[in-house]
């Protein structure tokens, strides 16, 4: 099997803010208020399946937006392409991250990841190994969090 | 443990062909010419490793470069994130790919990538369950197989 996703023109729902990343892939739906906080914007590029156990999608936070505290069973590869944001294991430092950086979070350990407060992000995700699990969603990062480097 | 791989500048060793398309990651090193027809260069974005059992990187080729065929046994993910170029799998026609597209290679099946011969192509790629093997390097893709469409 052979997938192949074109590169459709996406649509603009916030122009100020979009204009600060280039976009590689379509912008997506917008993320549950559930799991985020502030507008994050998912892609989906590989489908879940037994072949290959692996899930690839983009995300684009706008500015300030964020992840839950979230789990990965097998953990997750992020890969930013455009723009600033963070990336937080918990009870480590908070990493800044820009556009070529590649960051690892391991299998079981609490994260999170969003934009920076004056710039967004596009970030690509993998999640590996995918018959250990996906993802189990936490609770919001506060603003003290967000706001701490530590 | 976390990996953090900085933006680093790239060296521009060919300068008119890398101006066609725009870079995310460092231009990295040449490809062996035992595998690669034409200049392809490789960086490694995620090393192999037992936690994740997953190969990340990047490669850009030069216009008119391509790999030679091979066999991933877990099968592959291939992102283009910029520039325009070609993928084969054996026995199916010739995909045109361009920035956004994704396309997979399963298991165990001969398939070749490369750039169109006018423009370069940066392509990321993904090699799940490396735990089943990684690749298998084949013969090298003749002129007129990388100018047919069939």
């Amino acid at each position: 099997m052979v997938l192949l996703f074109s590169n459709c023109q996406q649509q603009d729902n916030n122009p100020t803010a979009q204009e600060e990343t280039q976009s590689i892939f379509p912008k997506g739906e917008l993320g549950s208020k559930e799991n985020f906080t502030g507008k994050a914007w998912a892609s989906s590029l590989v489908a879940n399946d037994s072949t290959y156990n692996t899930l690839v999608g983009n995300v684009y936070f706008e500015p300030g937006a964020r992840s839950n505290w979230h789990i990965h069973p097998a953990g997750q590869i992020l890969i930013i392409t455009d723009g600033e944001g963070y990336h937080q294991i918990k009870g480590q430092a908070r990493q800044t991250l820009k556009k070529g950086d590649v960051v690892t979070c391991p299998p079981n350990m609490m994260h999170w990841h969003g934009a920076s407060p004056e710039k967004g992000m596009q970030q690509m995700y993998i999640i590996p190994n995918t018959e250990k699990g996906i993802v189990k969603w936490l609770h919001p990062v506060t603003d003290d969090v967000y706001a701490s480097e530590q």
